[in-house]
């Protein structure tokens, strides 16, 4: 593995800097590349300085063939890397007209004019190959030098990857070799997962390596060789994690959990419908995410308030009064309520307390009923969480995902 | 600026440069550190190599007089940062029996007894000061070269951070004096508001620096400033800025659009409830993330499906086979539609093609409905956006929310 081809990512901003933001950038960056086969080897991060953004691409380019920098591309005085670039690179900011062309066009569907500071984004380095973004103004910009490559990219993540995906990544080089299968699970922690594949584990060549990923209750296993004809190998040690882990794996590569509880309601022609109180949204959120989920989710009513809970799923006030809103009594009627108002095969209800107020002398935050109801009938479930309001709510919709899966697995 | 105390963090570990995590680690620290003013001037991640540590350490020494390193402290092989500890302060490994004792108490309560992989964990340089970790195994190391400072803690977050807080943190030096003011604003881009406050942004004393932090429609400005005394003029530029820019300022802090509506929906003893069609849950599951939210947020029906938007909003066949479900006329039968079901003083709703699939001749991808509704009438608004379906769905979200706060702000 030590001559691999390296790259490394620098990362620009003074937010990164006084741990305002995280930088999911360059975890982004660093797992693209991956894929395509380059190693990272150095990650850096520097502030808002001409003087420090020059000096961090010379600490990448030691080490790198291939840098990826991001940020600092604004219209805004605080935008210092085209600046930077020119003195690296030792050339002139020069007028750029399709860029321009580019912000009247954008503009004008909005009805507006472009201002001073567009025209201060259409001033690019003379030696730049111009990486147009489509999804913003300030473009990208590729630089060759003594067969290395530099690629300076937008910080708004959605630009960034867009340039990097469709304009940059067809110009680089062919990586290195490494292969990846990616196994999704769901409803087990590592440790389980781990004791369970233990001796597949151990059965694995160094050039093939397992890691895990773990998610609240979803962990993702990674497996990763490097080098050539190792694709074999790998289709069977996946296969046979796979095999194992049985009804835990819901699915492989990119698939989320919603998207195969998607395909599965897709395929019967069933499908689906929530109520949800605690997670107040975030399930029809996590399922609606799935481009084409109107084919078999119908809706959802929130029924936030106590009030809503009768007027939009009938549950008597007499039911809420004697056992409160969580209780396994109305996570039942709850479910079923909304299968029958909203005419689905299944359907998916939350109701508790995710805190931090709210909780009652019985009921501590993190009491969180959930229930499926589907064609064989409704399953419930208390969860007794202990985490902070964000993640109880992740956490409740994730179990909620698994316990509904396992139901449609099981009616067969 | 330029005598300025600084301070570098490095993160090792092979699965920070693959990207399969994101490293919140060095974000925390930076904030931790920002706080004790020591101004972060290089952040670097590299992998589990002695090597690459050993160098990681020259280049953040050469820019800092602090240094905070994580990770590769673990008791397995590719756990390396004390042997590059050892090799870079050209000392030995030693055993520290004070950390096998803790070791043999805090297993003794699980009724367990001390493994081979708890000793090797006791071996510690010997120039070292050790930093015992009550939260976990490996202890962290402090160490002091010509004035400069290194730190070494474990990777496992609530274990540095206990470390860092309680046990480095009294040994540290004073830093310098930094000071922050946070502006969030929403519905104008970076290059608009930029525009906006020119003068203001001109008459800043080199001290005190402004940034601009865009996500979506949204963007934060971060005023900061450096040295003593400058509390007076950071709150009169602050004061300066948000005069300026109005209604777009919807906080100050940490507080989110959804929060800020909130606050002002308690205030006014008023209540919401939404309609959600293309975003699918994503403006309800904003709304109840903020702790207390039941308070005025009272729900939501997502009517997904066509039949839904009769059966649950009492919106027309005929309306809905003549216009479309993607039409102004739909949007503002569904936002006053759920005001009424729902019995709130607010409503949000939306409606449109979110993407990849569902376009028509006539409606593209992109095209998108919103409307709000309150005491004083409905008001709704077409978005014609260009992106993929998580980010239609994430600044359809925010467009509702800032047009809702608008009109909340209107009706005064």
């Amino acid at each position: 593995m030590e001559n691999f081809k390296k790259a490394a990512i620098l990362t620009i901003g003074d937010e990164l800097m006084i741990g305002q933001i995280v930088d999911t950038n360059s975890t982004w960056i660093a797992a693209f590349l991956d894929q395509l086969g380059w190693k990272v080897s150095r990650k850096l991060g520097v502030p808002d300085s001409i003087e420090e953004i020059i000096e961090g691409m010379n600490i990448c380019l030691d080490a790198a063939d291939l840098l990826i920098m991001t940020g600092g591309l604004g219209p805004t005085n605080d935008d210092l890397t085209v600046d930077a670039l020119c003195q690296f690179f030792n050339c002139e900011k020069v007028w750029h007209e399709d860029t321009w062309q580019r912000f009247i066009e954008i503009l004008k569907r909005f009805g507006r004019e472009p201002t001073e500071e567009h025209k201060q984004q259409c001033y690019q380095p003379e030696t730049a190959e111009i990486l147009s973004n489509n999804h913003g103004s300030a473009p990208g910009t590729l630089f060759r030098r003594e067969d290395k490559i530099i690629i300076s990219l937008p910080g708004v993540p959605n630009e960034m990857k867009y340039i990097l995906e469709h304009k940059a990544a067809p110009l680089l080089p062919k990586g290195n070799i490494i292969e990846h299968r990616i196994i999704r699970t769901a409803g087990e922690g590592e440790t389980i997962l781990a004791h369970k594949i233990e001796d597949i584990e151990a059965s694995l060549p160094v050039d093939i390596k397992l890691a895990y990923l773990p998610n609240f209750s979803q962990v993702t296993l990674r497996l990763s060789a490097y080098g050539e004809n190792k694709k074999d190998a790998l289709d069977q040690f996946e296969q046979q994690i796979i095999d194992r882990l049985g009804q835990l794996v819901y699915g492989t590569g990119n698939c989320t959990l919603s998207q195969s509880i998607g395909e599965m309601l897709a395929k019967r022609g069933e499908s689906l419908g929530t109520a949800e109180s605690c997670t107040g949204g975030y399930i029809a959120h996590l399922i609606t995410s799935v481009p084409g989920s109107s084919n078999y989710y119908l809706g959802s009513v929130i029924p936030y308030a106590y009030e809503l809970k009768t007027s939009l799923l009938s549950i008597s006030t007499e039911m809420l009064m004697e056992y409160g809103a969580v209780s396994q009594e109305v996570i039942t009627k709850m479910a079923e309520g909304v299968k029958e108002k909203l005419d689905v095969t299944w359907s998916i209800a939350t109701s508790g307390i995710a805190g931090p107020g709210g909780a009652t002398p019985h009921k501590p935050v993190g009491t969180i009923w959930i229930a499926c109801s589907g064609p064989g009938g409704t399953k419930s479930r208390l969860l007794k969480l202990t985490r902070d309001r964000k993640s109880n709510i992740e956490y409740t919709a994730i179990a909620a995902l698994v316990m509904l899966r396992n139901m449609i697995l099981e009616e067969n």
